[in-house]
């Protein structure tokens, strides 16, 4: 569920949300853009957690990856939906990853 | 309780979590890490969800920063801790968020 990601330099997008009470469509909408992006060149993992506040981080191999879905016909429609129906607030970051670690515990 | 950040470039932190089954002390600490870390010098926000996966972002004006809260006495105590007891796994990732942008529903 940790995304494996290659070693950095990569890039990470920070989507933080607020719903709106709208269900209709969410879920099977958010399941296939996950699944689209999945098959996108330059796509390297994701990882989503929602608690009232929903934050959800896709890892990519550069800018330009991030920009051909950011363009992708299908996810553009799916954000004109997202801004009509399903959030309430978003913020969108786009970040350089320059250095990770992690930890597994193997005992 | 999605971070007021300032305009980019700005860093993010990103802890990918997977925690074990113990929960002694674990909010407690998680709730003074949260506060200690708000009267850390570049401090911007925070933001953290978990739904299995945890995940949470903390938001900083640059990497000295980071570097300071990372070697805080307290909170080497609670990552050590962290290791021993409350994660299976984590992953954490150094980022320069590069660019943002954002939507507020105001209908």
């Amino acid at each position: 569920m940790i995304a494996n990601t290659p070693n950095p330099p990569y890039y990470a997008v920070i989507f933080s949300s607020i719903r709106t009470e709208i269900e209709e469509d969410y879920h099977l909408m958010a399941k296939k853009m996950v699944e689209m992006a999945q098959k996108q060149e330059g796509f390297l993992g994701h990882e989503s957690a929602r608690e009232g506040l929903g934050i959800t981080v896709s890892y990519w191999k550069n800018t330009e990856a991030i920009k051909q879905w950011k363009m992708n016909a299908a996810h553009l429609f799916a954000q004109q939906m997202g801004k009509e129906k399903w959030y309430a607030a978003y913020k969108t970051r786009i970040c350089l990853v320059e250095r990770d670690y992690g930890f597994e515990n193997i005992t």
